[in-house]
């Protein structure tokens, strides 16, 4: 459980609430908006599961306790005036009730940010790894091990020649083949970039 | 500017009003929970850069106006109901008015997520960059441009090992060495990780 938050840190607004933005630990995604009050903060200690206060139906409302898909909190936040609270989660499926990842589904989302660019590479090899489509290049490498692993060192070697002597979008493209390579890589034993940024954390302390 | 959100899209609370969480379009730091009117959401669709409404004031905020800090707005989504807003934003500056870089800096601080790690990463890399403390790793790379490259080749034949015949705490460990020396090379000709992501998300279109 995170070390968490005192309720008397928050100020709570006039009917008891504060706004609690909920986002995926791993790969950062905004997940949700949603409300909490001090029952719901209480709860989320005690389980270490996120709990929040429903204004529709006006009760306390234990996320994902219906479907399944509860969310483990790794980390509560309180921003500099103390009215909004950020969870940090790991969710064990889709946090909108339309079954979309995110509730945020509406509106730019087409416009891909460079931070979603990774987590959204990852989806795309599970999704190949599963339908297998015919003449796919991911199901190439993810059925040829010693070719993924050729992949990574030769990008290495073209983005470590493109920094020495080529333009600043030939770096970018190489890095980018070298990202996508070692996420295969990884891919190919079962484990992510996260797992990576977690030891680069650890090194950190 | 963005495709954007047609204010007859959200649903506005009894004051007119709906929160909006605002984050990082490059590292997807969350950093500052607002709220938005219709004229708010006008001027920033108007200016491309990030209007909101303030509350305590009760008059329209032009983020950054009075600090410099502005935030180009380059993408607003909706949530499932309508009644939340996710600007993703690149910010001129520090979102908070504390001057630190997101408004939820307090809680669980130590507790760093895996998609921080990278941003942080890069961030440690500009501070030695500017400090160059005695003795620093960071520093010794910064220096010697053929010395980056040859880690970033050395580190992927490691990892490559490590895929091949290793366990996953090591497959993990060389993951993480060869994101950290690559991201040194970039930082080496002025580029991110966030402009290769950029890249992968043209492939995506």
């Amino acid at each position: 459980m995170p070390v968490g938050l005192d309720a008397d840190q928050i100020s709570f607004d006039a009917q008891g609430l504060v706004p609690c933005v909920i986002q995926d630990w791993r790969t950062g995604e905004v997940l949700t908006l949603a409300y909490m009050n001090e029952l719901a903060l209480r709860r989320t200690h005690e389980s270490g599961e996120l709990h929040l206060w429903s204004r529709s139906r006006g009760e306390l409302w234990h996320k994902g306790a219906t479907s399944g898909n509860t969310q483990a909190v790794r980390a509560l936040r309180l921003d500099c005036d103390g009215d909004a609270v950020l969870a940090l989660v790991e969710p064990a499926g889709p946090a909108c009730h339309t079954g979309e990842r995110t509730c945020f589904h509406r509106g730019d989302t087409e416009a891909t940010a460079p931070h979603e660019a990774l987590p959204a590479l990852e989806r795309t090899l599970d999704q190949r790894a599963a339908e297998r489509p015919q003449g796919s290049y991911v199901v190439k490498l993810l059925d040829d091990a010693p070719l993924r692993g050729e992949k990574v060192q030769e990008e290495a070697e073209e983005v470590v020649r493109a920094a020495r002597e080529e333009t600043d979008d030939r770096v970018d493209e190489e890095a980018a083949d070298l990202l996508f390579h070692l996420t295969v890589l990884l891919h190919g034993r079962e484990r992510t970039l996260a797992d990576a940024c977690e030891v680069l954390n650890g090194r950190r302390r």
